[in-house]
């Protein structure tokens, strides 16, 4: 029963960006077997949306020097996942299309000085870079999608405050260069919920309901969930989230971990949406994940309290 | 301004638990030097409501011998401080108020497994209870506001789900019986956010605006603030909480922390309510807490993260 649509069971999705954003913040190298034992946990447990991977310089970030090897590895075990990823360029989106992703996000950070530290690019030269992109992708007869994300969306441990008519500006410049959807990313994870609502809210209006991603959250200053609340009541269907809540942008300072996907789970079944995730199952995949990244500490409320008899799953009721 | 009441800065009043909620959690036994000390720096942070104490056999909870002495040590240093207190019996209320106190929390669990295990009584027994401390209140020519606290109102790890309905009736029940206000507690930390909107909307429309206290929240899946987030749209206009996140119930298995009150200002005073506290001064409060504490881990996210720039207090708009 829903809270907010009343119609039966409705839906959320959760995709979990741990083996991309989750191991971009770690300084251990995982292995791609190590990768695919925690990927296929998480399936297991009902994750239906993975971003596996950033197709990024190796010399830049070495944990994802395997990319080119999994994702189709990961599509040839997973027929039934969407296999999402990263790419700062057109070489990189390239090189995840050639792969096999299913979606391609692109950050353009709304923050000048974000953008110079992540892609080392003005946000001007980011917004060319995307249109180059987006030309190339219209080409493909049958390429992935591709997912303009906008990093520092809610403010900037750089820059400080980001004007909000940026970043409406910024999505409606993206749809036109060619995002087929914009997800707003909360890097900081200095949002507050009436912040939320109001963004999310304004950038639909300019965009459109079918164009509006999953809201991308951190948990810095411990409201990510009621940042995801808000975002609910704004209208938004899909979240980013990590296993264990691993995480952090390496270039934005004091940037720490995405939005626990179990903690997440948890409140989502709770408030009756279903996310198609066994919570339980979930929990159980933390171990997979520390068995494969042991020195990486996991958080997560949820799995340290367990599940508590009085949580019914959003379908069992 | 308000985004909820269209007026200029509304007020929230928060209530520090901690030297009650928190303390009857910890092993440890704190002096009532390092009481007075951590109370000093709230107040000093611009906390104007603290739980200081539980009036309790201290044979049951010998942190908290020193109530008698410590209620009117706190009233002469902090003249403009309101000096909470909880009392589980007559006999402990009747000390409260001969100390002083400027209110008396006197619980009764929703849930009968709890109850048994908290104060050792059925629920009509502690309701029966009760009835003798509001009709000792009524006698009195000015004493202490008398607050029913209604413990797992959202959920008990001994008894699991509790109704709803069982929770109005309740609320309904101590009023008839003396109860000046109610504070609702979620004291496992297992609601979710509608649910607080529903059981806040429900137990109001009984008993009345006037006589709806703080909500009690801790924080065992991480949905607490979600959870203040849902009480603020319910109409909930002032909070219990605890620095450092300290807190549980020692006879409610699985209770973890009171919601966080640095993490709790951060996200009250960033949607434009004014809490009246210095969230600097707060976040420093931490090290006079933790010099009386030393063995107890603070949590925290804010403290840990930083207050970061694009923060504003309600009342620097």
């Amino acid at each position: 029963m829903s809270h907010y649509w009343g119609m039966t069971t409705p839906k959320i999705s959760v995709r979990d960006v741990g083996p991309r954003d989750g191991l971009q913040a770690c300084k251990s190298i995982m292995s791609t077997d190590a990768k695919l034992a925690w990927i296929d946990a998480m399936v297991a447990a009902g994750v239906a949306d993975i971003e596996v991977v950033s197709f990024v310089p190796p010399a830049m970030l070495p944990q994802m020097a395997d990319a080119a090897v999994l994702v189709p590895e990961v599509r040839a075990r997973h027929p039934g996942l969407h296999v999402a990823t990263l790419a700062p360029n057109l070489r990189g989106a390239q090189a995840a299309a050639a792969a096999g992703a299913h979606s391609i996000l692109v950050p353009v950070s709304a923050s000048e000085a974000h953008s110079l530290s992540n892609v080392r690019r003005t946000r001007a030269e980011a917004v060319a870079e995307f249109a180059k992109i987006g030309a190339w992708a219209r080409s493909l007869t049958a390429g992935p999608q591709l997912i303009a994300g906008i990093p520092t969306s809610f403010g900037c441990s750089l820059q400080g405050e980001v004007p909000e008519a940026e970043v409406v500006a910024l999505a409606v410049q993206l749809v036109e260069a060619g995002a087929e959807i914009v997800t707003l990313a909360d890097t900081l994870g200095y949002a507050h919920p009436s912040q939320v609502r109001r963004l999310v809210r304004a950038v639909r209006a300019e965009i459109g309901e079918s164009r509006m991603g999953n809201l991308h959250l951190h948990d810095t200053m411990g409201s990510a969930l009621a940042n995801a609340l808000a975002g609910l009541e704004a209208g938004i269907t899909g979240f980013d989230a990590a296993l264990g809540g691993l995480g952090g942008c390496p270039f934005a300072p004091g940037s720490v971990g995405n939005v626990n996907t179990e903690d997440l789970v948890f409140m989502l079944e709770s408030e009756g949406f279903d996310t198609g995730i066994d919570l339980a199952a979930l929990i159980a995949a933390r171990e997979v994940l520390h068995a494969g990244l042991p020195d990486e500490a996991l958080h997560g409320r949820v799995a340290a309290a367990g599940i508590p008899r009085t949580f019914h799953p959003a379908r069992a009721r």
